[in-house]
This record gives C-alpha cells, sequence and structure tokens, in this order.
C-alpha cells in the first residue's frame, strides 16, 4: 500500500485536545499535518502504515495540544511591565500609564511592543491573540511578519488620542485598515469601543451601525467593576451591560471583557444574546477590579474565554499561568472546589477563545481539516512527577514555561524554545534602548 | 593592602533582599560567603580590594535573593500530585487521598516522595521548608542528606495511623526524633496536632505540656474553612482560635496555618500572643477552603509566613508562584491594589517564614553573620523585558523557573540549574516505578 505524502508528522508522547468529548488525552498519537491543516491524529503505528512526510519530528517527552488563544490585552504595553505595580487603580492611570502613553505612544512604540508581546506569547504556547490598543497598522504588521494570528480590535474613544482625532476617525482608519487585510489568512478585525464610560450613546449607536454594516464584531470592556456599575445606574438608570444591549451592542458574535459585577438579568441578556465573556483573571486580581462569576456564566450558557490583558497590569503574557488562575480562583469564588475543572479551564483557553473571536470553524481543537496551531509541553521535568494526570499537570503547574515548540498554520514559530521569526538577541537590544529613552525623558 | 580569603564571591547583577528597609534591590553587588556564612554584601570594586576567595562565581544576568522559606507543606505528598483534582474536600479526602495514604504510606514511601519535593523545590529557590507529615525520621534522612533546612512538625492526631498508634506514642516517638536531631544544623522540630477537629482537649493538653517543657513550637492547621468554624461553636461553644487559645497551644511560636475564616476576636488573640499565621493560597483556593485575611493581619501586626501545603492540593511546590498568588488575591479579598505589595509578598516567603519557624537569627535575610542561604534567578529573559521594577518582576511572573543557582549554609545544592545532591533521573526512575505499582495494585 502506498503512503500519503504530508509535509509534517509530529509525534508526540500524548496528544491533548480539551475539547475531544471522550479521549481528551491519547497516548503515542501523532498529529499529521498539509499544507498548514490538520489532516488527522492517529495513533503511531497506523500513522506509520498511511502517512510519511518532509519532516518527521519526534517529540517523546511531550504533550501536543492546541495552541492558545489568548481573547484579551493589549500587546505594546509589554513595554511597561512593572512600571507601576501596587498603587490604587486612579493612581495607576492617571499618575502612571496614561502620562507614560501620552508621552511614548507611537507607530514604533506599538511595533516594538507588539514584537516584544509575540515573543513572550509564542514562547508560553499562544498562537492567537486578540489586541486591543492604538495604531493597529503598525502591531498588523508585526503579526504578519512574525506568523501568529490576530484579532485587532480598533480602538474607539469619545475623545482624540494618538493615533485618531476622535470617533469619526477612528471608524475611517478601522475600515481603512479592514480592507488592508481583508483577504489576510491570519488577520481579523473587530470595532473596539473603549468601554461604557468612554464612549457615549450617539458614538455607540455609529459603532453598532458600522458594526452591522462591515459584519465586524465589537470588543468592548465592560463592567469591569463595582463602580463602573454604580456610575451607570446613577448616571443611565442601568447597569452598563443593560445599557450596551439597549444600544444594540450586545449581539452573537461579540465581545464582553472583564464582566466582574453582573446582576442575574445581566447575565440572562448576554446568553441570550449569544455573546462571549472573556476573563482577564490576573488583570482583574491585580487592580482589585473584582471576579468574574465564570462558572455562574458557564452555567447559563455562556461562552467563557480567557486573557492576559496587558502587561502592565499582569505583569505575564504567559496564557498558561493565566487559565491557570482561571481555574483556581473560580473555585473559592463559587465556593464550590469543582467549579472550572482542569479541563474546563483549557477549553475556555483554547475552544472558548476560537468562539469568542469567532475563528471557531479555523482553530480552537483538533477536528481534521482545521488550521495546524498548536503548541507542545515538556511533561518530563522532576516537578510533573509522578505523571497521574496530565489535564491536572498541565492546568495547575508552570506549564507555559515549559513551552518547546509552536505552530501557526503549520508553520513552526517556535523550534525547540528558540523563536524562527523573531531575533530574540535584536529584540532586546531595541526593548533595553527604548528603556533608557524613558528613563532619561 | 592584602585582601582577606574566603570561600565564596557571588558577584551578581543585582542583590535583592527584601526585608532591607532603605535599599532592597541594590545593582552590581557580590556576596561574600565563608564558613556558611554570609559574611558582606558590597558593590563590585569595594570587594574586588578587599576580598579574594577561592571560588569567584559571574552570575551577570541574575538577581541574587535570600532563599525563599515554605513554611507548612507534607512533602511526601509530592507522591499524589495530580492524583485526584476538582473534586468537593470531602470525597477528595475520603474516596481518594486518604484510601491512597491507607494503601501506600510507609517509611520507603515517605523517603521517596520527600526526596521529590526536594528536587522540586529546591529547582525553584526553596532554601527551607517545613514538613507535617507521617514518619519525619524518613525525611530528616533525606534533608540531611540533600543539604536543605527543615523544620519537622510530628503529626499528632487522636487517633492511630501508619506511624503510630495514637498521641502517647506520637509524643514518644516526637521525643526521641527531637533528641536525634538536637544538634543537627539545619533541622529543628515541632509539634504537630493535625486540625482541632481531630485532636480533643486532653490531648491538646498533652502537647502544649510537651511543647512546655521541650521548648517546641506547635504547629497546627487552624480555621481552615467556614465550616470548620461552625462546626467548632456548635460543638465547643467558641471558635477553633478561641479554643486553642484557651488551650494554651496559642503562643509566641506558635506557627497556625491556613486561617481562612477569622473573627476580629480571633485576630486580636493572635496579635497579641506574637504567633505566626502561614498562609497557602493556591491549596485555599483549589480546595474552595477561604481566603486568609493576610493584610488585615499585617494590618494587626501579625507575622505572616507562606506555604504550599502538599502537592496533592496545588499541584506544585514552586513557592515563588504561591508568593504570586498571595500579592495577587490578597488585592481583590481588601478591594485594595496596595494590599499584599510585591515586596511585601517577598518579605512574607523570606523573612515572614524565618520568623515563623523560629529560625530569623539564623536566616531570612541578608544581615552579616547569618547562614548563607540564597537562589539565583535569570533576569535576561525577554519576557521579563524592559525590566523597569525587579521586585514586581520577581513577584508577577514565573520566577521559580528561572532559578539557576541554590545554596544552602554556603553549600551550592542547585549548580545552573543542576541538582549537585540528588541523582535526578535515579530519582525519575524510582518515581515511575512507584506510579507502576501503584497503577497495578
Amino acid at each position: 500500500m502506498s503512503k500519503e505524502f504530508v509535509d509534517t508528522i509530529i509525534y508526540a508522547s500524548i496528544v491533548v485536545d480539551p475539547n475531544n468529548e471522550t479521549t481528551p488525552a491519547r497516548y503515542k498519537h501523532a498529529i499529521i499535518i498539509d499544507e498548514g491543516l490538520l489532516i488527522d491524529v492517529l495513533p503511531y503505528e497506523e500513522t506509520m502504515q498511511l502517512y510519511q512526510a518532509a519532516e518527521e519530528i519526534y517529540l517523546d517527552h511531550h504533550a501536543v495540544m492546541p495552541g492558545l488563544i489568548n481573547a484579551h490585552g493589549h500587546a505594546a504595553m509589554s513595554l511597561l511591565r512593572g512600571y507601576a505595580d501596587d498603587y490604587e487603580l486612579d493612581t495607576w492611570l492617571n499618575e502612571h500609564i496614561w502620562p507614560a502613553e501620552n508621552a511614548h505612544v507611537s507607530a514604533s512604540f506599538v511595533s516594538l511592543g507588539t514584537e516584544l508581546a509575540a515573543a513572550e506569547m509564542i514562547k508560553t504556547g499562544t498562537t492567537t491573540f486578540s489586541d486591543m490598543y492604538f495604531f493597529p497598522e503598525a502591531a498588523a504588521e508585526v503579526v504578519d511578519r512574525v506568523g501568529l494570528r490576530a484579532q485587532f480590535a480598533t480602538t474607539i474613544f469619545d475623545f482624540p488620542c494618538a493615533w485618531g482625532s476622535g470617533p469619526d476617525d477612528y471608524l475611517e482608519k478601522t475600515l481603512r485598515f479592514t480592507s488592508t487585510y481583508a483577504n489576510h489568512p491570519r488577520v481579523t478585525v473587530a470595532l473596539g469601543p473603549h468601554a461604557p464610560y468612554t464612549v457615549n450613546d450617539e458614538n455607540f449607536a455609529k459603532v453598532v451601525a458600522v458594526a452591522q454594516e462591515h459584519e465586524l464584531p465589537i470588543h468592548v470592556h465592560l463592567s469591569e467593576t463595582q463602580k463602573e456599575v454604580d456610575d451607570s445606574i446613577a448616571q443611565h438608570g442601568m447597569s452598563p451591560v443593560v445599557r450596551l444591549h439597549k444600544l444594540g451592542a450586545i449581539k452573537a458574535n461579540s465581545q464582553l471583557v472583564h464582566m466582574t459585577a453582573l446582576s442575574e438579568e445581566d447575565m440572562a441578556l448576554v446568553a441570550e444574546s449569544g455573546a462571549s465573556v472573556i476573563h482577564c483573571p490576573k488583570s482583574n486580581l491585580k487592580l482589585a477590579s473584582g471576579l468574574c462569576p465564570t462558572q455562574a456564566l458557564l452555567n447559563h450558557g455562556v461562552n467563557v474565554a480567557i486573557g492576559t490583558d496587558g502587561a502592565a497590569s499582569n505583569n505575564a503574557l504567559d496564557q498558561f499561568s493565566e487559565l491557570q488562575y482561571a481555574a483556581m480562583i473560580a473555585k473559592v469564588q463559587h465556593s464550590d472546589p469543582t467549579a472550572i475543572s482542569a479541563l474546563t479551564s483549557l477549553k475556555m483557553a483554547t475552544i472558548g477563545g476560537a468562539r469568542a473571536l469567532g475563528i471557531d470553524h479555523i482553530v480552537g481543537d483538533f477536528t481534521k481539516g482545521k488550521h495546524a496551531d498548536l503548541c507542545t509541553v515538556r511533561i518530563d521535568a522532576i516537578e510533573l512527577q509522578p505523571l497521574h494526570n496530565i489535564i491536572s499537570q498541565l492546568v495547575y503547574t508552570q506549564s507555559g514555561q515549559k513551552v518547546t515548540d509552536v505552530w501557526v498554520k503549520g508553520h513552526r514559530l517556535l523550534n525547540d524554545t528558540k523563536l524562527t521569526t523573531i531575533d530574540e538577541d535584536a529584540l532586546a537590544a531595541k526593548v533595553a534602548k527604548f528603556k533608557t529613552q524613558m528613563s532619561t525623558n
């Protein structure tokens, strides 16, 4: 019998596919990749009988799983990691983060910061990220070059910023950006009205109209703190969720970020709409924002994804660490040690993220025909032994630091812990130069 | 001028000493070690003028800091990591952990499990740990051999266990163990009455009498859950803290572990006593136990240390991860982003641990004359750049995975990520064999 010839076969100790209900962990299986697509996942013997490949890779001490999807962040803020920690939120924003952004944010800042974020995300197993920041053109150029997959939510405020003069300008720039990337295989675009308290009803209406006309999702910070909810009730007579729902901004493809202070009515509205919630546990903890009721939302049938938020409020973009926090804090929050199990947490950070970003027909699990976006984690470290349960160990230990290889659409972006599309030394030198400039300004 | 000759000089990019109020981070400083003691911390030039050493080590891309102190755990339970996760507490204990312990715990289980835990703790920067388990003789033999520092809290229940027939037997064995290790430079002993609900008043009285006579601290699980408190009030008419205080078990050298459900009266009693609290954030989260009010306790003047608890409820013994959780969750819990700052968290995991275990005259910071217990963390990884704030980055990123070197009492237990006193491959083989035996039993 003649064997089918494919691009790549990865023989792995364990193939973990969180969205595979019957067998999320399969031992001694191989992943078969051709033309960027996942052709099949088969036991070793069957693979050797059926396929041969230009590149056959043996990962004998590794778990291979779908690449992680970081569903919310501000990539370029990696340049501000640890710049201002342990402050009150107002002090943090008004005296530290916003002045630093005003002084430094530009297309070149975004380019450098996004490359820095990309390096960290690739090295810790993320294959797709959602970005919400200024100068998306500069960020997308980096993504195109380094090979990651990304959604860019273009920021929209009532007021001007370094990127533009106001809402009409932001929307115009968004449409231009959208048409530039219309046929890009790894880039999608969303509208990113910043938050209910920075975008008024009139401008939300414009955003909703553009979203509808151009079939763009809306990605928005929502109900991040109890104070935001209290202020909204005082000003608008309703919660931010109810207000945005009335404005038509909460639809099946909407992406609602943070969502810590929710009423039953809010949760029911979100569930009914089909919108996704994006949970950013470390940012919510570090800024004392509150806790998103993840298990309650899942019980309502809401899709929940996970994001790191920006490095300035984290300070890492290690999505494995983020999903560990998601599992850990849900248990105390819901007074239930079965809340957000290890497997659920992995699903939220893979297929949940894909659903939130509207790309679950392309990535998020190992369904045949999806794009080959995957990461591998070494499982032979002494601190993982005895390996009673691979799913538990992936979630409850520091797996992001054990990632060795990453593929996006069949391209290997990380090869045995080395970046293939980013010159790490040159990047470090540029970041060091930026830090020096920032310190002396 | 002739130079003084010492054993070791470590030239480091940054010396971090969290308990140094004026300069917790000093750049381009060296640590001078002789006969196991820390002689001085000086700038490079001064060091070169004053000292020469048999061994001069250049750590140009590293922060050097006091070794971490893991103030509560059950080391040998590393053999049960991930064995049973995401269950209700009763199911977890009654159907999984206790049956597994009954079937497997023996002196050889403890020896193997403690060596496994030691390997992980050394590799993630821990130099001292407190252990509370069965067969402390077997665990202490491992500690003596691998070079770590440890406190053994001998377990005392009302009922028999694999280690002994009951309280009198446990106390007798404890005293024998104490006299064996009376002059050991790295081992101390405490009495470990398991918990208020497993030790009755009569047996607590015996423990308190032995503690007083032999000047041993008491190390006890206390107020781990609201249920424990509610049950105590129903049965004894008072909280577990009040009960143990009345029984004389809460004194200046007492070590109170967990402490999630505390009244103002409880906190005032603990503060007045001078006892230390040991916070185990990941275990408390994972088992949905509750949250220790760490900042409130610090505000009361209570010393708070940090522990990983056993690997079965964590599943790691990475104390850097633990102190990150301590900083992160305190902020939401107290609705205050300034609660448990990065620096405070590092202090809790170093000098706080030393105070809790009664060894702060020996370790916990870089005071001249203390034992040379230290760890080093690589700080040149791309995901730490730009390094605006070393203290923030040590706490809010995955520093435990970047530890390269560890010294205890001047002996190098980890040399550029390689264990020097444990044969890691042989250990892994023994653990794999145990797992096979466990699976087939």
